[in-house]
């Protein structure tokens, strides 16, 4: 008997033999009482090893489809009930069918962005140089972690594993002047985690969070989906407009040191107000700090978690600038008020992070290697921010004006007024040169201009994509 | 010029050093114009790097605390405003208050008991033994997947790497008899992240959700968060009491295979009647298959979810109890109809997990070590169900009754009626002994009995805690 099985060797092999032993039998073409090829002989003609045979003999023997008959082979038994083959045509009725659908129109899809590189020259935002990823010092410490935990079955605290609290405690007061213990420090899966058990932990549905407008969009979709009201603030030369924060907010989202999207930093005076308008309302602060260990220039400002003698601003950090989003590794320090219900709510999540790479990083941080690699990255994004000033200082300067950043790897472009192309049609006329531009238009509508990231594009490719635009616009 | 500061070698040094730094040019004992000793010198002294006492006092400049005067060293500046140096006394007020004390109060702590071994011999349940983790192959493939990942900063996506879902996939068709494709698959930080996922998707504030009574805590306290009405369904020999199940509920809870805490199987009448709920309610349920992939008796049973023919089963597994839970990684095979809210949940929570372990875990599936675990893990873990049953039809007859169950690592024990001696009193008892039980009052204030779970302990020291217990008893 030859069995028409074909097995497409860059698939699951058991599976396909499976899937496909099950379709003959229940089409009749393996009828009942047919005895089915010993194991042994079935590998040989399809090229598999004789065990993943002989587990899907014994999965159609549990499937009550075949059986075994001692000393004799296996056979097809009489068909079960029939079972429908197919899903069904109607989609089921849920009770919570409109929260499955308000889940579903969430904005997410945008932030998805950074999937593939959208072209050879790609001004995306957040995004570092792989290359510069220190993969030699990364893998020692991997490698002496994974020898030093083995893969003990404890679970550790939903904090995180000490040695990297601490190593981020003294990282973020030496690097960022926040005051902090080991103890405020809760690890996370990056920032979005920190946002998201701080938005479960302070705001229930319909109530007030306020947000920098322009702004951050996966922290609106985060309240969006936890039926807080968004309350837009807007943004000028100094930051958040702290005159137009709202009554009663239970948190307000901001980036004072480096503005997402637009780059300003917030001044000294409005951060006093801030706090002060915070203090009143008992409003707690998010600060996201998400890339201003990268500063260039200006006076250095501490963070506002620094300037805070009240305990009401909790400041999210992330590794995914500094070193890779693939590593899922971010930060927040606690306001010490917070800190249970935080580490309650990051228990109830997922309990905690994998252990491994905690471990990594911890040994990374303390050896120094994460210094070293901040400031080799540090001169060669200058670099790149000098490329780019200098470009929109001279070729583009006729149609685009760069807004002044001291931090951060991205900068915000906005067009003059009065011409002829927005954003968007250069973006989509860039793509054909290979070159992926971001107009700022996703973050907020009114705003025609373009988020400048040099994370991923050296000073040469910087200097040739500027020309590129130069010609576009001509 | 000598300083006092004084480095403890087990601490970060840098960090010590700015801190001693600070605080002797703030109490005044380093004054105005005081000039700090070189770098060199210093660090010499103290035995640090040159290096850390260079960055202390670049910070120290940044602070405005110290400046650096060309060619003649660093100089103590007039000291800027006092700044508090403590915490505030009073804990500031927040408008979120009764949200915080909420989180505050979740019964999580309770969930932490597998931190610590309690005891030489210790029946804590849902825990493997860390000496069976396959630590050669995992070490191989782990290895492998770094060199092959490197560190690229591409995000993925939220559903986790295409080779794991497949795998998985595979694995789940295989082993429990799920209908799915690697499409329905979303990797999770362990089942509770799957289950915190669903929850969010399907119930609001005020809705009803359905556990099983006594059931597994974490879920209840993810739904308390969440302001659901927890409407618990008792268990018999059977399971879950179908006739018992509320109206309106948008979830129901359940783990069919090995309930837990009791262990029973749930029987195929129930299953077909709870499926015939569901669909009349419109409730999803959410198998929780958390160990059954240990099967030790009994007409092996598929799971809930291959018995649905509508797509209103989200079945949920985890590699903690086959693998370790320090991995954090689990799954939901997600019904079709709501995997595309689940996905956006996940990219709202925390984006995606690290990308390397879950790299490492579908090299290990694909060639095959992952089924070898388990089936080393089953003859093991079947050794020690044994002597477990045989002491407890043995030495322990006289007071304690075991509960059936065909798979998964623990059994319940109940005490016989009309003894002096309850659960909590005998675990206090045995814990001098060094044998650590855990009562089932935890997950039900009815049941006088105990959790036994036979992961942590071998064939041998089961033997022995029970010798220990019937001495207690006796």
């Amino acid at each position: 008997m030859d069995l028409h099985i074909v097995i497409d060797p860059a698939q699951p092999r058991g599976e396909q033999l499976l899937r496909q032993l099950r379709g003959l039998i229940r089409s009749g073409r393996l009828a009942t009482g047919a005895q089915l090829p010993p194991t042994r002989l079935l590998a040989e003609q399809l090229g598999l090893a004789r065990q993943t045979v002989a587990e899907a003999y014994e999965r159609l023997t549990l499937e009550q489809l075949i059986e075994a008959r001692r000393g004799r082979g296996s056979f097809v038994r009489a068909l079960p009930a029939a079972e429908p083959e197919t899903p069904p045509v109607a989609p089921p009725r849920f009770a919570s069918a409109a929260r499955i659908a308000a889940f579903e129109q969430l904005p997410v899809p945008l932030l998805r962005f950074v999937d593939n590189p959208l072209a050879r020259f790609d001004f995306v935002g957040g995004s570092p140089d792989p290359a510069l990823f220190p993969h030699e010092d990364w893998r020692r410490h991997l490698h002496a972690a994974q020898r030093q935990l083995g893969q003990g079955s404890a679970h550790a605290s939903p904090g995180g594993l000490p040695a990297l609290r601490e190593a981020i405690a003294e990282h973020v007061a030496y690097a960022r002047g926040v005051r902090c213990s080991p103890a405020d420090v809760i690890v996370t899966q990056g920032a979005q985690q920190a946002f998201d058990l701080l938005v479960r932990v302070l705001v229930g549905p319909g109530e007030v969070a306020a947000v920098e407008s322009p702004g951050y969009p996966p922290v609106q979709a985060l309240l969006q989906a936890q039926g807080a009201r968004i309350a837009p603030v807007p943004v000028d030369d100094e930051g958040l407009v702290t005159d137009a924060l709202p009554a009663g907010a239970r948190l307000v989202y901001t980036t004072p040191a480096h503005q997402f999207p637009l780059g300003v930093a917030m001044s000294a005076a409005r951060r006093r107000a801030l706090l002060a308008w915070a203090s009143r309302e008992g409003t707690v602060i998010i600060e996201d700090d998400y890339d201003s260990e990268f500063r260039f220039e200006g006076q250095p400002r501490d963070s506002l978690q620094g300037l805070d003698g009240e305990g009401r601003v909790a400041f999210v950090g992330s590794f995914s600038k500094t070193l890779a989003p693939s590593l899922r590794l971010g930060y927040v320090i606690a306001p010490p008020a917070l800190r249970e219900a935080l580490l309650n709510a990051r228990h109830l999540t997922d309990v905690h992070g994998p252990l491994l790479l905690q471990s990594a990083l911890a040994r990374f941080m303390q050896e120094g290697a994460y210094r070293r690699h901040l400031r080799r990255c540090m001169a060669e994004y200058a670099r790149r921010r000098e490329r780019l000033m200098a470009g929109f200082a001279g070729p583009l300067a006729p149609w685009l004006r760069l807004l002044p950043a001291e931090a951060g790897f991205h900068q915000a472009a906005l067009f003059k007024p009065g011409l002829a192309m927005d954003a968007p049609q250069l973006a989509a006329l860039a793509r054909r040169v290979d070159v992926g531009l971001y107009p700022l238009q996703v973050f907020a509508p009114e705003h025609n201009g373009l988020l400048m990231g040099f994370g991923r594009v050296t000073p040469e490719g910087i200097d040739a994509a500027i020309a590129r635009m130069a010609d576009l616009l001509s």
